[in-house]
């Protein structure tokens, strides 16, 4: 018989050694991410969760066998060394191995950069993604959806869970997975469009962080057959402009954020952090026409943006505006999904954006239909049978506020702030067409 | 052309108005909650995204066709009345409609609690999570993420997103739901488990909130097909117990949480929270032993424990020890999964622990093996094939430390906490058998 009472061990972290005094005596663990002898001293680096840490070892302290990827409990003494990272190091004086491989690394963690292609990396995942610069994505990641999260509370926002395996796409088109649910029919989520619209009815402003299901075929750097959304929704707005001033403080929050409290990353990825306090918002129309004129090519299609076409305006973005950012508005009607509100002055364009953050587009969004007889009257338009989504429309009979949202794309925000080359990197476990494990 | 700077408009809240001054001038939205025209003056009930506000309108104010659910903004002067709900009401002055119902709701909103039978219910979901009532437990359900998110991240935690279609399953069993993958047999995770082990060898200490899938065939009022699973994972414990402190510590902490923000949602929903400084732990067959002594029956299974046993024994530690939580440890071995560490004094069971809440099951965690000769044998010992697996053992080959978690089920806490008798009152659009919409 016992009792607990909530009382953790909080273990020393990189930061709390780094900045507190010296001479301090200390006890920490980590797994030993480098080990070399130098004739009666071993340096052994440690890699902490955050940071690794020189320590220096008599050769009598260390156990016999010790090597790297043991993880250990070390005890000793901080102390200033210019030469070492950080500029400290802990003399050890006593160390215990928690655990021992069964075999070595397949690659170095400790000597720069992995130098790995895309497939062998990624098949290595679970052991490579120890090196610091892997795993440091990963935490400017955390930081990207703490900022979402943290922002979005702070201005009324309610955060909601909503069903992953649905009975009918909300994107239509034929990317969506099928499901088997017990003998019916299923669909994977590609979006939580239908259900977030639904809350807003319930909590006026709500968003969710969840995984989202796109069955694209196409092999691009930029897609992922799973990735996760950033999903808000907004009742009550008066233009589809609130949804991006929404955004725009976002980024601004999540900029701030990362240089507070996410340095040591930065510094490590060599990331410049993008300015967002002031975003250029061009139509979609006019962005097209201007870019093309800038850059001197003709425009193929009037009704579409492709990659190269967003490339270039997200570099006529920096050029003219000095933005990273940059947002098109207006999108063509017949590019947008069936719930899309038309622009009451040219219906043959909508009031939706999309961002675009150094040339690729990392946000849909726009106002949504929210009168019951129009949205009926569109998706008649279309081809629809309202009867398939009753249950959407449910919202729109009862009632509904003006709203809007959006939806950002996690890794693909996360690949352009670190600089990646393709969206891969910036998922722990991408799935594509050929990838589905690790 | 235009800029933006990310200045949202924040409307006033409910309550800066009820802790705001009297007598002040405030421009207010919502939906019309209830209307009642009281000859001579109109009452309105604004429904608001947290609270309901009464307001009194003079008739030349009302727009014709007023009705419940439309969406309207409302400007006036706050002042009290000990007759209104919160001892205060908005004498309106102008009242402009956003937006109109095609159709009145199914039920009303505004007479007390919803009386509808579940199925009805859920079948109305869209509608009447509108209801004070429904949508509080979505409030309370908010908290507990927050509190998860907060806490963790406070004790050195990392999120992280993990992939949802896998190649494998994590608890194995005939309850998984599978997929065609471009041509590849896939599955819908039943856990993160694989993943969330993998990122302790990265970041210490991860936790992930996200939806698990498990094709149960069973109806019961305690299992859902989808739900949200609060996991986490954490490196370098002593023993199980640091694993048990932790979760000890987020529900005080949730608890702490939802006292200070959601005391409006608790006094709605009449949540007495329980307790969480001090949780007993009793050994799975102390536990079985004494709950069957205390009631009086006899035990059928001494290996397993079943939701009629859970809620004795949830009896038996509230009238023993006065608490709503009882944490159950080392469980049997063959009731585990491959990956639980078996107790090394007994292997017949398990270094793994249950959190029963008010006599239900809410969590299972445990420490597991991290030692790649030992997680291989407990494989092969259970007709396991290591092949099958490689790239979660590539962890164990390369180095773990010791470490051990656990999974929380969202809306099984939320149904407890709230004394809800169906969980699926706990999820804004349940997943069952026979439920796949709305």
């Amino acid at each position: 018989m016992k009792f607990v009472t909530g009382e953790s061990r909080k273990p020393a972290t990189y930061q709390e050694i780094a900045e507190g005094g010296r001479n301090n005596s200390v006890t920490v663990h980590g797994a030993v991410h480098l080990l070399r002898d130098m004739g009666g001293l071993a340096f052994l680096i440690l890699r902490m969760a955050r940071g690794t840490v020189q320590c220096v070892c008599a050769p009598e302290i260390l156990p016999e066998g010790l090597c790297e990827e043991c993880t250990v409990e070390l005890s000793g003494t901080v102390r200033d060394e210019v030469r070492a990272p950080g500029g400290f190091e802990i003399a050890a004086e006593s160390l215990t191995v928690l655990s021992r491989p069964a075999a070595p690394m397949p690659v170095s963690l400790s000597k720069g950069p992995l130098k790995l292609n895309l497939d062998a990396e990624l098949a290595l995942r679970p052991a490579v993604l120890r090196h610091p610069r892997e795993r440091a994505v990963f935490k400017v990641q955390e930081g990207l959806v703490r900022a979402f999260r943290d922002y979005l509370t702070g201005e009324g926002f309610t955060e909601v869970h909503t069903p992953k395996i649905v009975h009918a796409g909300a994107e239509g088109g034929s990317n969506i997975f099928k499901l088997n649910y017990f003998g019916k029919k299923a669909y994977l989520a590609q979006s939580p469009q239908f259900y977030k619209q639904t809350m807003v009815g319930v909590f006026e402003r709500v968003f969710e962080v969840g995984p989202v299901f796109r069955a694209e075929k196409h092999a691009t750097p930029r897609h992922l057959n799973e990735y996760t959304g950033l999903d808000l929704e907004m009742g009550y707005i008066g233009s589809f402009y609130d949804v991006i001033e929404m955004e725009t403080g976002y980024l601004r929050y999540a900029m701030e954020l990362l240089a507070r409290e996410y340095a040591p990353e930065l510094e490590l990825l060599e990331v410049e952090l993008p300015g967002a306090d002031r975003i250029p918002c061009l139509r979609f129309d006019d962005a097209k026409r201007l870019a093309a004129e800038k850059y001197g090519y003709r425009i193929r299609d009037p009704y579409d943006l492709e990659p190269e076409e967003e490339a270039h305006i997200g570099q006529y973005a920096k050029e003219e505006f000095g933005s990273d950012f940059v947002f098109v508005t207006h999108y063509p009607s017949k590019k947008r999904p069936f719930y899309a509100m038309d622009d009451p002055e040219d219906p043959r364009y909508t009031l939706s954006f999309d961002l675009l953050f150094r040339g690729m587009e990392v946000t849909t969004g726009g106002q949504r239909l929210h009168d019951y007889a129009r949205q009926v009257a569109k998706m008649e338009d279309r081809g629809m049978d309202p009867a398939g989504l009753e249950s959407y429309l449910m919202i729109h009979k009862h009632g509904m506020p003006p709203h809007g949202g959006l939806g950002i794309g996690l890794e693909r925000l996360t690949m352009k702030l670190c600089g990646l080359d393709n969206v891969r990197y910036a998922a722990l476990f991408p799935r594509d067409r050929s990838r589905l494990e690790p």
